[in-house]
């Protein structure tokens, strides 16, 4: 299969999920991929629950070979803003060995990797070695809000050994990453209200602002030394192990290079046994992802605001508990909240963090594939991979595991050089098409 | 002269000052204010230094009699929202004895009553008994920011022994208020600048947060029991006399009273020897006026914010310096800012606090004046008015003390009531009428 051909149709559909005006441009990414299977003479269905349909399809299933659930998304981030792209966002445009387009990198290039590894072991006549299930979904990009229903009710249908999914991120060619970790998260919404409209600052004195009062709630969230100031928050987190500290020492990135990469001048660590990769590795965090409150206009204005309020994230590492931190979250914000104000919380987004045992983990069959994985990897990109935990969050692997009780193989085939989400996202040619060889070997020697 | 037709008139020109497409309301204004003088034949011309003229206008001087500075704006704040409004903004309209109409109250109906009054005296045939010099300002609700220029340029021909300002505020008609201070005010917006962009809270934990930073630096501005926490911040800061907490106390306005006025459920008073009332008028502030940072949209977006920002203001009481205040205020952001952050600062306003003393002022007229105007509030309203320190600034009234040298007569006709600045502004006619009578008596026995 023509790996290049393949995305320069499935990059010009617009299948930006988040603009409604876009629907047809969702359909046709959706059309591309039904006419992929049908090819191949591989069932595949369109299954609508939320907004966008997720695309399922299956290869004959055969009793006593391993059963891998391919998860992707068709759905990409909006274009804009336009004018700083160098070629047209969805003209798909071959730049000195990487390829251009919204969504090459996150995540139609990566998964289409594992597609073409498949095609090329069906049109060469070969039998596949494995039973293969895909969900490639369209709300990735607007939060995967209908997954976890598509996964309750297509439990049975998705049984499988594990999950592969090629959506997360690797240092470079030579340093290939496995996810071993996602941080879980929780989120939520504060609004402080003090009086019952905006007040001239000339009655300044006698009453509280809320803005003072958010400030001092916010602030007592964390301790002096940057550790989350809530207490129990630490409870369960669980210290990693020389292994997985080992491994992050062998990523060639210094705490120097990650300040070049970050843009900042000064890390700030509460755990001096911890370095910045660490840190954001092994430690939950409390974030204020946004505060506002008054007047925000040129100049000043000389007033009391009625209401003031900020967006709190935490990201959770193992073996936290979303719902708990939701829970002394709530409960000490109450607690901080003086008396002078009405506190309004909302909860937003509540999800467990993820972590893969790679030496232990319960399905036979993975621990089996994870050795084959290490020497695929060596033998296609030229060293083992990392084994890494990483910062970020992905809901849906949490919820393949805690609905469908399966285990994901995160292998990253993105670099931080692809800038997705952003103007002139692209990949590496060289990268799709290792990643194609290392399907194929994967799947072979399975 | 009859007030409403000439406020029928004066409230028809939309003289916003803050709208360049109402430029034309603006001259309209300024032609009716000149017509009125050409009518009395008062020397009057239009000077102008920054965006809108001021009117000065005299008239004849005669040596020996007091000489009086009438100030007054003829600009107003902008009308909208036009829907909130039962009637026509620019529209003077009446209803139960209230004039409506933008401005009416502040300040063009305030000021019409000084020149109701001198109307009536001069078209009598009556000889006026002192010499008045009228400086009509279209800046006011813009921030009076041409007015320091034009009182430095003019300083000769301003030479008065007092100003005569009807722009500040009265309980009702029975409890008239002679403003005897007006806190001072200092302004800064202050940014924090983390790293060079927004970053993913995946990297959450090992970089401070622009908003964490900028919490921690607000609330560590005011100590717990709520005094500002400021090295020096209150040196400087002198008693109010016996004599000023009991007119506070004449004040029919309980605690319960003014939080229903204020929309609060509690007060917060840092010095448990001042009532609400008394706070606001004899202890400084330190406000926060507005707060920014990161993600303001629906909902949750996982970003470690760039940067962060506030806007803080100081109000002084006498003898506060403004820019002491303004330097400790920035010595102490600077000391307190982590050395992960960039601090930047930006200082917008600074006004000393007023005070007139009221028993002690330098001006032999404007003791003798104030004697007069006791007995004329007695005679007109019914009864003394109060002699109360008020919590607003007056930018004007400082420089007209600082650069003129002269003290300001604040009496004041606008009530609570009135909404100005909001939908619906009005004043009564009542209150226009004896505001016109007080005047004439106070000219007359002068």
């Amino acid at each position: 299969m023509d790996l290049k051909g393949f995305l320069t149709e499935y990059v010009s559909h617009r299948s930006v999920s988040s603009d409604g005006a876009l629907e047809s441009g969702m359909a046709g990414a959706r059309g591309h991929l039904m006419a992929f299977f049908k090819e191949l003479s591989i069932d595949a269905k369109e299954i609508k629950i939320g907004k966008h349909a997720v695309i399922f399809a299956k290869t004959e299933q055969v009793a006593g070979r391993p059963t891998i659930l391919v998860y992707g998304h068709y759905d990409v981030q909006p274009a804009d803003d336009v004018d700083l792209w160098d070629s047209a966002p969805f003209v798909l445009t071959e730049r000195n060995g990487r390829l251009y387009g919204r969504g090459v990198s996150d995540n139609k290039g990566c998964h289409a990797s594992i597609l073409a590894a498949v095609h090329g072991m069906v049109t060469a006549g070969k039998k596949l070695p494995v039973n293969l299930k895909f969900v490639l979904e369209g709300e990735e990009e607007i939060g995967s809000c209908s997954m976890p229903q598509f996964l309750i009710q297509m439990k049975d249908e998705l049984a499988a050994d594990f999950a592969l999914v090629a959506d997360t991120w690797s240092l470079d060619e030579s340093n290939i990453v496995i996810t071993t970790a996602l941080r879980g998260i929780v989120g939520c919404e504060v609004e402080l209200t003090g009086q019952s409209r905006d007040l001239h600052s000339a009655y300044g004195g006698c009453i509280l602002n809320p803005i003072q009062a958010l400030v001092d709630m916010c602030s007592a969230l964390h301790a002096e030394d940057g550790f989350v100031n809530i207490p129990g928050f630490y409870d369960g987190v669980t210290c990693p192990s020389d292994w997985e500290r080992e491994q992050v020492r062998r990523l060639p990135m210094d705490d120097g290079k990650m300040r070049e990469l970050l843009g900042v001048k000064w890390f700030k660590l509460p755990d001096a046994r911890f370095s910045a990769a660490e840190t954001m590795r092994f430690l939950p965090t409390l974030e204020f992802n946004g505060i506002e409150g008054g007047f925000q206009g040129e100049g000043i204005k000389t007033i009391i605001p009625r209401c003031a309020s900020a967006k709190i994230t935490c990201r959770l590492v193992p073996d936290q508990s979303a719902e708990k931190i939701q829970r002394l979250l709530s409960e000490t914000l109450e607690k901080l909240c003086p008396k002078e104000m009405s506190l309004f919380m909302k909860f937003e987004q509540a999800v467990n963090p993820y972590f893969f045992d790679v030496a232990n983990c319960a399905s036979e069959t993975l621990r089996h594939a994870m050795g084959i994985v290490n020497g695929a990897v060596r033998d296609v990109f030229g060293a083992t991979p990392l084994y890494l935990r990483e910062g970020g969050s992905i809901g849906l692997v949490t919820e393949l595991k805690e609905i469908l009780g399966i285990d994901s193989l995160l292998i990253g085939l993105s670099t931080a050089q692809d800038n997705i989400h952003a103007p002139n996202e692209s990949i590496a040619i060289s990268m799709l098409e290792k990643g194609r060889k290392f399907f194929e070997l994967f799947f072979s020697r399975l």
